[in-house]
């Protein structure tokens, strides 16, 4: 074979963990990108050598390279809100704090400030993806493509109004509208996202299900993340929400599940069963005090579970290393067994997981030829970092979002040398103070008014 | 009063939760520590001004400024085992990881190397102090005054020969000719730390209690950190551990209980009477899934509870900001109550409540007139860090350690804007990574030969 395919980047780091195959942890390797952000091949240095000219070598020699993470649940124009009421409980949090100040607020001027900053928070700790749940997707959509990130958007529906939308119709019809316009952007995608079984009535539920069939897209709904909110959705539909669903035809594998705290033995079942993926949002669920989920019955039953961060109002971090450490520790914890949920299965609930919940598992979340090259690099060289005898624990109990360094969003560098690239995530880092203190204030003053 | 007291050094942050008074965060307050590195006051920086001339004026504008971190239970020495052996059941990891490399490496030069990294690890995160229980403790507090952390040294004690010494009576000798020769160093100080109750027999604990009294030393212990521990004891003693303590006089405030992850309700009301305190380890219980500890009703009774990183070996890192922030979620998440463990509670367990534990809090643990000046500066200004509602909620679920710029003991700055400031940090972070090398070699060499 001539030594004549010309690739765009040759990265060349210490270790890659692939996600694909399952497991493994290579040395010596190198991933080839070609002109459009594909992965072209990953291969032994030398293959790799004889195959291809780079147009650039990235040597990373203390470094491992996993897929980009994949966030499964956020809200991330709530990162204007990080930490606006801790320690207090779910509806005195809600009601005095969260809703009061959205209400104030809520604006697409908000919500592009806000996600802006969860972008940039969100790449610098090597994630690559996030699904967002939150209002004005449009000007969510805006400011992932400004900052370079890939965004699984939300078409966010809830049975109220809002300054996102007067009803339900009028939340899918701004949400459509949008994915009709943007349905071919590479870094986008969408899903319906209805906000939760007790903000949602059956014949919302029943257009979303024929939007679904129409369009595709998959599904991404809060469920059963307190024992109260089943509790009420029985005194007031007879049964569980999981089971209001199933009776709608939802239960499919295009229905993520977000939180799904609380399950008993046959809806974790039917989850495995009709194909139900699951967002774990460990710090989300601990802080509001919503439960411990029996994470370990729900690997063991095979559901496909991916990991998010949730908003900054519940976490306070967009720290994806972070939420896999959490999640690792406290399915061991839970269940008393030390041995669930090992290393590569939270990696690849961390990237993989999450790709296939949305959709996404064709394109992106594991590292092999023919998907786009969405990486992170982190660093595993510092002093507190050493030593080293398991590559792939080193990254679930070690290393922090500190140690990422280098992040790709289909083969482009948005992150070198723990610096942005791109002009737009500059520009958003370097107004993020002022947009910040802006905001801030405009809380204070409004709810201060009041 | 005239203008003419010269300070060492002048502190000015932006804000200082000073831990006394309980639930304070103070704006616009200066810290002067004196020659002897004392806190000589906290007061308006005006006030400051008017009473002090400073040799020296540390701005930090966008920091807070908290007493130096207390990690209350580690095996420092073990961080040259950092992730030998994740993801496996307790007993699978010590006798086929743990104990195999203990037995191939114990020695006084690898107490030395590995406390060496352990302290700059602690030190770099804000923690000014740890307790610490492994063996040959003359070369932990020799590594730990080389570094010039604060170290409170376990006299270490089981029931067994190892390197460090041939059965109950070697240890305890040594660790009081140890004691004897150290007593007076400025940033020692020493208790008693018998292994474990299943590791100690009654005629060794007896010795213990009768040298307690007569050294006013206290004792720290692994108490009911599993199930199958209590069950076993049980088997052998007829009653669960902390009983046969009682039994045997030891429960009292001299006692830190490390772990007590199973407490029944009489039990959690027999330590809050006799004023034992709690190392709760919270990364550790999960991480060996030992479980989970009831700390709201722990909290409830008043019992004194501090926090611990465990050693490496099962955390994997010496990360008391970590550590906190997982201790404040669990709390909440294992009990359902959002409100449990509030910030200024948790900043307390981390600082003056180990202080406490250890017989140290008149010297420190809090930013008092009078105490040693022990602080660590966290620096909130990134953009991931804000906006900021709340300092202390911040500390805990925002800031991580990477956020520590500045830390003094004893009123020395070791760790200035991130860098090393003694010639004996920096010898120990300049041969930090032979140090790991070698080690790691001796350990796959010796391993590799069985």
């Amino acid at each position: 074979m001539q030594k004549s395919t010309s690739v765009h980047e040759l990265i060349v780091p210490r270790w890659i963990v692939p996600i694909e195959p399952a497991g493994v942890v290579l040395e010596g390797h190198a991933i080839a990108i070609d002109e459009t952000g594909t992965v072209l091949a990953v291969l032994p240095v030398a293959d790799m050598r004889e195959r291809y000219v780079a147009q650039q070598e990235t040597h990373l020699p203390d470094h491992v390279v996993t897929p980009g993470l994949f966030n499964l649940h956020t809200h991330a124009a709530m990162t204007l809100l990080r930490g606006l009421g801790d320690d207090l409980p779910l509806m005195e949090w809600l009601t005095t704090r969260i809703w009061p100040a959205e209400t104030a607020l809520l604006s697409k001027e908000f919500v592009a400030a806000g996600t802006r900053l969860a972008c940039l928070e969100m790449l610098r700790g090597g994630t690559t993806c996030f699904s967002d749940m939150y209002f004005f997707p449009d000007a969510a959509g805006s400011a992932a493509r400004e900052i370079g990130i890939r965004a699984h958007l939300g078409i966010t529906v809830i049975d109220l109004p809002t300054a996102g939308g007067s009803d339900a119709d009028d939340y899918l019809d701004r949400g459509l509208a949008l994915y009709d316009r943007l349905r071919n952007e590479p870094l986008l995608s969408f899903a319906f996202a209805p906000h939760a079984p007790y903000t949602i009535s059956d014949a919302t539920f029943d257009r979303i299900s024929m939007l679904m069939g129409q369009t595709g897209l998959p599904m991404q709904i809060h469920l059963h993340e307190t024992e109260d909110e089943i509790r009420r959705e029985v005194a007031e539909h007879g049964i569980r929400p999981a089971m209001r669903l199933e009776r709608l035809g939802l239960m499919g594998p295009s229905l993520t599940a977000v939180h799904a705290v609380h399950l008993d033995d046959r809806e974790v079942a039917m989850f495995a069963d009709r194909g139900v993926s699951i967002a774990h949002c460990p710090a989300s669920n601990l802080k509001l005090a919503s439960g411990i989920p029996r994470i370990a019955p729900y690997l063991d039953a095979g559901i496909n579970l991916g990991i998010g961060t949730d908003g900054t109002a519940s976490n306070n971090r967009l720290d994806m290393p972070s939420e896999m450490r959490l999640a690792a520790l406290l399915a061991k914890g839970a269940s008393g067994r030390a041995d669930v949920f090992g290393a590569h299965q939270v990696l690849h609930a961390a990237t993989l997981a999450g790709a296939k919940a949305c959709g996404l598992d064709e394109r992106i979340g594991s590292i092999v030829a023919g998907k786009q090259a969405d990486l992170a690099a982190f660093d595993l060289s510092a002093l507190d970092y050493n030593p080293i005898f398991d590559v792939a624990s080193h990254l679930i109990f070690v290393a922090g979002r500190e140690a990422v360094t280098d992040v790709w969003v289909a083969g482009k560098a948005v992150v070198r040398k723990r610096q942005f690239m791109s002009d737009g995530a500059r520009a958003a880092e370097g107004r993020g103070a002022s947009d910040i203190a802006l905001w801030q204030n405009r809380m204070r003053s409004q709810l201060d008014a009041r």
